[in-house]
């Protein structure tokens, strides 16, 4: 399941690496590119909903580690997805209820690698990220998770509010972390749950929060605001652990 | 009392010190910033008579130690340590029993930031590290702090364990975290006490383990050895919270 983080660079390279299936976490196009090829790879990335970014050639020389990215440069993830099935199957094999941790937009790398390890520790079946805006597998993220991304599995979804909608289905109760919360203590997490964490700087955001049954406070004495965001997870995450080894 | 050279870094750091009443000596801003956050800064920094710099984002760059500075770089008055005397004073002026965390040689400053985050939240009083090896209270520190850094006072002691020994006079009490200790959930954490982290790599020395009177398991279902030490601080400390709150 392991592999080499990468950026692949020029069109025919691009389009080799969409058509061998390989996940793309983010595509650079030059501003103005319309012709043939650059068509057809985005043709490929609208169907992988891969995200892109327009920039311009200057951007594209800085980031190319070859220096002939013909106008186009694809980040590929280090490591492999799984699908959200593949999460579900995990818990069904271990004969658990399932415990999913779903991540609203963290976009700090570390903060992805240690919520990766936080889940291995804390028995979660797997991770769900989305495809926009945050953070992807990449090398930093690996390391950060202490080896934990080789165990835990890490599902991409386009859309986290249909995602909830779909494992609710399966029987799974949703908790998002807010201020406005009742205390963790009191809520009963011991059935199938999907934690779900916001972002560093944004928290939940609120077509997420609406699909969550419950919203879980942790206490807070202090000065400031909020936790880091995977030291918030790891409190969450341990709630759960304590709540469901009675 | 030791001193320690100190520029703060980052729009919610900055508006965080100066609400807390810090002192800002010097504030650069970059050319053209006129958001929101940075019009706050401004209108604290006209409040307080700081002089304001306006340069280019070449030039803050140049200044920044954490390389995100979000285009306002803020020189304070030295952050300034404070004994263990006064930590456990704070505890007695809110009438309420010493819970100090001690940081056996944390290496990197964004775990020592996130935990000095995690102190001030959980209610701790104060945080003691070491003088040898260990960081110490960098500009990354404070940014990872969150603005914890300006309410949550941090001790630095010449020996852990001699600190332990006489904080033990005092009636603390000492866990640690190691893989052969009792569950938790089982140890009783009420009363006054210190909670002692280990580094990233070793864990908690084994002339410090030695002093501690219990030793705390973090219930452990994975394939991997730890839990990232800012995430590990977290747990326990809330689980103190927990047990203290009944």
């Amino acid at each position: 399941m392991e592999q080499v983080e990468f950026t692949i660079e020029g069109r025919n390279a691009v389009i080799e690496a969409y058509r061998s299936g390989r996940t793309i976490d983010k595509l650079y196009i030059q501003d103005g590119c319309q012709d043939g090829p650059v068509m057809t790879i985005k043709r490929e990335a609208r169907k992988q909903d891969t995200l892109i970014k327009y920039v311009t050639k200057e951007r594209l020389d800085q980031l190319s580690e070859t220096g002939r990215h013909q106008g186009v440069i694809a980040c590929a993830a280090a490591y492999a997805y799984v699908e959200v099935e593949d999460i579900l199957q995990v818990a069904k094999e271990k004969g658990e209820s399932p415990f999913v941790i779903l991540l609203d937009n963290i976009e700090d790398p570390h903060n992805l690698g240690a919520i990766i390890r936080t889940a291995n520790l804390a028995g979660a079946h797997g991770v769900i990220i989305p495809k926009n805006r945050a953070v992807g597998l990449t090398a930093t993220v690996a390391k950060a998770s202490a080896g934990a991304l080789n165990y835990t599995p890490v599902a991409k979804v386009t859309n986290l509010s249909k995602t909830i909608e779909a494992l609710k289905k399966e029987g799974l109760w949703f908790v998002c972390a807010d201020m406005d919360g009742t205390v963790m203590y009191d809520l009963d997490l011991k059935g199938p749950i999907g934690l779900v964490i916001g972002s560093e700087g944004e928290g939940v955001g609120r077509l997420v929060k609406e699909k969550c049954d419950l919203t879980a406070l942790i206490p807070m004495k202090g000065n400031i605001d909020s936790l880091n965001a995977s030291v918030a997870a790891g409190v969450l995450a341990y709630e759960i652990v304590r709540q469901r080894r009675g």
